[in-house]
């Protein structure tokens, strides 16, 4: 297969994002970076430029001259697929620009700061269906597609009740303040968007939760808070919420608990049985069954029922993949869509996910300040 | 030491608790079973009885009897100690009486069905200091003080946030409808009291937290449900919390999660750092530093700061003890206050443990029925 | 049922195993101590009966003065039972004596010193079955039994391969040099026997193989050492081994890897599958099917296919019970048979246990002088 | 950096390794593939060219062939680096055939099918110092850096008893006879070499413990087996070794356990505490101090001594990195060294390496054949 050209929009030197994605996309040798906008800085663009080895004619400090200029190529050597892995802020115009110029788009979360600078973004993915993806990178692991399809095999019952928990330390003490460029474009409303701790993990728990149990959260109350005094925008906080089908959950999401790293757990109780995943222990589930046995499945194939998450894995049971593997299926997945190879089995987040979870967002934030239950707008 | 010797109010046959109080008083040859009212059946008081090695003349089917003849035996005779371990709805009115005839009184939780039900036994124990212990049995496990030792040493810096999960299964059915005595009595609202799950188990993950942090709830949003089809009684819930420090929290408390068993989770959250308990490994706690790294204290002195909690152990290091021996625990440390061995250093639990668990349980309710945040009354 | 009256010989101040013994025989209410020879030394030995509520007249500092006592009391008066947990040189004499007089017998391990000092005690044995029980505390745990019971039934398929390890830490310094009374009588030739670790708990080890295989271990090819210099007794070891059937294997024993509690671990791997052990997770084995799927059988009676291990349990699941609780099955066992309850489907292990460790010793220290392999006599 | 140009020997359709080292070398975008000789047959080398997006040109079924071709490529052109990953008999011969024409070489291991095959290779490699490095993907895992330097900076203090465990499933049954062309080379000596399971499992297990401990393996006395009937070459066994500096130890290793996937276990006991990686969960290691204390190390440059396994790092704790990225890592260092980027600190494993193996191999033969110990020739 003949790799999908890809052009990044920001993941300069200092990114997180920017590597993560380079190596998830070159991974399977289907996408091939040609372009990229990686820094509005000149100095810092080139430099990542001439690290990944794109010519000066391909890398551009403004994004939307970059996109125009990738559009005027002839078709077979033009970017086929704008990554975005750019601060929030970014997001929007970017994406909407990369639609209008017909590209397609791989965007991380969130989709924009707000529904309201998500709108046109919506519209153009709207009338073009299948073009936009969001990376929501802990829906790549395969043993998230295996629990769900657990989920809906009946395998634990009737949802009744959900916990999702993901818990950090970065923000513990004011990073912002010393030099964490992460933490300090993140905590920076105007960058970051109307949250911090939810607009940045929060998401992923809710996208977790709704992804494996099928069904939305209907309403929440939550309470979360600054606890880093000095900080303009949410680092932790805590809900209760209701699924559309009844059952009842807790989800809680802080970048201030020390020494958590990245600890995203998420558990499914039923009438038959749980399941339960931890990110940093991504190639298992946990599924305990009504007599109390607790079997884990790990990712091998001889263990699994969903096609779609055993043809996610690349090694065979017990060598383990982790998060740049997790992000590169959803590159193959795209790339496979955009080649045409038939829909990859293991389904992409899309533009619906990035809206839900900004009605999410703006739910929690309402329900914390009027102390109430709010439905989630969907 | 001459063993204390205890009359024991309910635990006849098919009761849970029961085998397991005379079990753990009787563990390190300090209390003396002598004297029993185990079930107000005259066939199953026998039998119990017999099995206890009781003579019938300190038998009776009726408690307040039994110790009304107690009472009249002379005093190195009789009973010195009443350990109620009935249903809920004997409690208050067995707890005033043992008081009122001078009896020392350790009791099951809760100390009553409500706090209005509670009023006379408070007084009456307001005005016999030390002579009244509730038995929360996960107050006597030597990790748990541990636990607390090294949070109330700064461990962990500032508490931020608190996570309290205690889920169960062995409701997830209406096993109250096919002769499980336990989930009869439980479940109905005249013997068990004004809640079911929470007043059954959530009050341990209530009294854990504030044990461990050191500070009582200041404040609850509640949203508890009957989950199982037809009960009377909340069988599962979650709330929201606020700590009177200004921590947040959550806590789950649940009996019809298919497959759980027993697994009562807590975790403190910290400026510096985190400690979790895991009732199921009672022998060990996490204490996770700043920088990520997770020690696990087990039960062996060598490891441990709070003095209180090496001597709770009857082993070495990695000879596991377990739930009978955490209630022994407390047997013992009650034993000693008795006997005036000095006050044992475990912190017993006492009459406000019991009450401020009724609180508790009120503000759940009335959080949960109002759908708003409630103060937790102290 | 009247409780069996129990003789015990050692177990004073400073033991390791009496407590543990007492609490073990007590915990039921089925045995109950009533004489005692606990310590050769006057204060020792009062101290030890006072603290157990003994009479002088049922306590002496000569063992078989104490049994002599307690034989010449009337029938329904005088101990039935016979409890050693002197140190080992102990062993053989006394439980000949008991023997001799008519005591039932349960004996810590070893039996003797050496195969020849057991010889006469092995001859009363045999002509008294079922009287004489030996403590392997570690066959007490219901887990244990339950794992036999998973490989009897097939569940692993043909035995391939057999893993041991029992690491302590707490020899790891010369402790008998400061006043580490249990240190210095285990590395004393003369008090402790022919072997010091693989004496002490290299045959837990062995036994453990041979209990859950349900076959004997048919040749050893040993290397053990002192591994801290000045010490006359082994300390710690590793050796090959095979089945009677075929299958091979490691055992590990060691106390002097420091930091080390009482890691206890056995796997038996199969043609189907395998299951694991550790004692310091006894409530738990691991059965590993052909697929790799790991699934956790905990000490609950939903899960569990041996009538015995059920049985044995006092709880329900998810409330852990620990190393007293096992021993404590083992007395409960030998009550009922004492008492003509029909014989307790959890198997006692009895005189030939004892022996086929000091054999296990022998082919052992053969081994590891010889530097090849040695048949184990049977 | 310029990309390093490589050839790939092996590693055609069906192959395990060959996906693994392409995706491997190409994850930091240092290494390009080229050129390769994928497969002797004609129409899978070239499905596997064109897979690779390679030219015809630069593709044979012949490996000298394509050698040879390539070295009269132009110096800027042409491979600089040849990646072996074909099956074992293939190794040593074109391991050769590459250091004479001047490649630098990357060669799977076993670098040869027994000692004296290895001849001409190991000349060849000793007078082009740096050249050549051995994909012993295990020590690519920077938890294992990080477990050498805390062992290396005394932690665990003098080494006393070494474990190693590397267990497998997958060849429980004679899947040779069903289809699967792994095991069909693995078990057949004319391909694999004189050894099965050793060389190729056991191996890794030898090399683990001879970098932690920073000690070669002194003697062996091994107990090798073919476990399921009409295999040719081990497939399980075990064995005791002593190290150069006098700790003993276990070794295991078997690919007849049913179940298991690739549990490799190495753990040191030390005089001061021990040390356990695993390598399914490759991103920590448990150090236990001598107070026992068991403390989790994991992948995070927070709570690390080692500046080769911080550096080693792609992502923050708490996001999985697995065995692609440990192979990855091998790629890097040796990329690094041959753009003269200055050695990377992460320690290459050398041609010296893959003759350790096999000295190792040969007496671990001997010494199971002559049942006695053997000393590995270094």
């Amino acid at each position: 297969m003949n790799p999908v050209r890809m052009a990044m929009i920001g993941g300069g030197p200092g990114s997180f994002m920017g590597p993560v994605h380079r190596r998830a996309a070159s991974l399977d040798g289907l996408v091939r970076l040609v372009a990229g906008a990686f820094s509005p800085d000149e100095a810092r663009n080139r430099l990542a430029a001439e690290e990944a080895g794109i010519p000066a004619a391909r890398s551009s400090t403004d994004a939307i001259a970059l996109l125009d200029r990738e559009a005027a190529l002839p078709e077979d050597e033009r970017a086929e697929l704008v990554s975005i892995v750019a601060p929030n802020h970014v997001h929007a115009e970017v994406a909407a620009a990369a639609l209008k110029r017909g590209f397609a788009l791989f965007c991380e979360k969130p989709l924009a700061r707000d529904i309201a600078e998500a709108r046109e973004v919506v519209e153009l993915a709207t009338s073009q269906p299948g073009r936009v993806a969001m990376a929501y990178t802990y829906q790549g692991y395969p043993m998230v597609h295996e629990a769900r399809a657990l989920v809906a095999a009946g395998t634990i019952g009737d949802l009744r009740r959900v916990s999702a928990s993901y818990t950090q330390g970065w923000l513990a003490e004011r990073a912002e303040q010393h030099g964490n460029a992460q933490a300090a474009w993140r905590t920076d409303p105007a960058r970051s968007g109307s949250s911090g701790c939810f607009g940045d993990i929060g998401v992923h728990a809710q996208t977790m939760i709704e992804f494996l149990s099928g069904e939305p959260i209907a309403e929440v109350m939550a309470d979360i808070q600054v606890a880093v005094p000095g900080r303009r925008l949410d680092d932790d906080g805590g809900l209760l919420l209701r699924m559309t089908g009844g059952a009842r959950g807790t989800l809680v999401a802080s970048q201030v608990c020390a020494g958590e790293q990245n600890r995203f757990e998420v558990t499914l109780f039923g009438s038959k049985g749980s399941l339960r995943w931890a990110q940093e222990q991504p190639t298992q589930i946990v599924f305990t069954d009504a007599a109390g046995r607790a079997t884990i499945v790990s990712a091998n194939p001889a263990m699994m029922i969903d096609p779609a998450a055993r043809a996610a894995l690349r090694l065979p049971g017990g060598h383990p993949e982790g998060y740049i593997e997790a992000l590169a299926n959803l590159y193959r997945a795209f790339a496979w869509r955009l080649r045409g190879l038939g829909e990859c089995p293991l389904p992409l987040p899309g533009i619906d996910r990035g809206l839900s979870s900004l009605a999410f967002i703006e739910a929690v934030l309402e329900s914390s300040r009027t102390r109430g239950w709010v439905a989630v707008k969907s």
